[in-house]
């Protein structure tokens, strides 16, 4: 079966923290991105919000270095990736779970605003 | 913004439980779906489980007939609809957070087998 | 880069047809699908028909025999896969562009009608 | 039914050009986008190219303003909206069909480079 991929257009919740794995040193940056949707109410003919979604985000290796200067809280931004579950215990010992979204591509959402977008040197590979 | 859809190929969980909504008897019918992705391994050479998804679902008004009359646990389904989560307290007075989907559109994944389609006669509006 | 993948909700448009390619004798099924998305039309209150997507799906192996043997014209499905842009030189020799579809799964859409589904026995791998 | 939407990775391959619609003088802005995919190879241990896909996108209002002043050739980007088909008749009288992508969100992408981003002052509403 296949990864389960979503697009998510929403606002940047927390701001990114960085590390670096200790298995092999690789740079993962983390966020929460929050969504609400807006639906029009036929009966009041107004625009509401609808569900929300908030979901911590993960980014890797470059996109985590780019996410890290780049992105701040309240910025509006796309984020495209898979989203998977994470199983967990907690500390009174109940079997929690988790959604966690890695990004595959995150950029700010041109709908409210403009961007200068500086492009990295091609990695020797 | 946008509601937040996604597609997921996987498993039915729990048997559909279905009930009427105590506001406006609507039908509406609940399962958990769980979709393992699988990634080609380049160390060992062979396909190993990726991670997973395990989201519950709920459908509404003729889906969820169907639904409650066509879908079992371990059928292997495509759900198309979108996620998002509700917050809630627990027992302990700690929020928490759930995930959850609502179905545009459910049907059996033709991947893993046949199926016969009895359609319904369309309502009259 | 990532494929480009997408869920289409509707309905075949042609017959599946079949044939095994002649490399290595792969099953292989095409058809095409249609869908039309509705919106509420606020001046007049009224829904009314949106933009339409019309493209053509290939389907592989085990999938394209289950969908030589369950799907007709007009069957209501949900599709997911990639979609792609290939190229080719008409009668005329003007370039032409062409979008495919290769689904990864198609069922019935249980939004209208009910489904028996009979499991195919695994492959021993 | 639904919009068929999707998440487009790729890289600008024309200009973004823009113009004000006769009816009611909104902004619209079009450009064409290129996406990619790379596959493993097992056989020969390397990355290939994939399937790619090629489509027109237009965006519309403050989206094509920002399009407009924020995108230039090249520049890689995710794009999400909608895919629809437009049908129409060539100067030979061939019916013919084209496909067409409305942005609902435009970013640049992060994987490939850093971006300053200037939020638009909030409309009056």
């Amino acid at each position: 079966m296949f990864e389960t991929t979503l697009a998510v257009i929403g606002n940047v919740l927390t701001a990114p923290e960085w590390r670096r794995t200790s298995s092999d040193n690789t740079l993962v940056a983390n966020f929460r991105v929050a969504s609400t949707s807006r639906r029009y109410d036929r009966e009041t003919g107004a625009w509401v919000d609808g569900h929300s979604l908030r979901v911590r985000v993960s980014a890797w290796r470059r996109l985590a270095e780019n996410v890290a200067s780049s992105i701040a809280v309240g910025d509006p931004i796309v984020v495209y990736g898979r989203i998977y579950t994470r199983d967990w215990v907690d500390d009174d010992n109940n079997n929690r779970i988790s959604y966690e979204m890695e990004a595959y591509a995150i950029g700010h959402d041109l709908n409210r605003g403009r961007a200068r977008f500086y492009r990295s040197k091609p990695a020797a590979s």
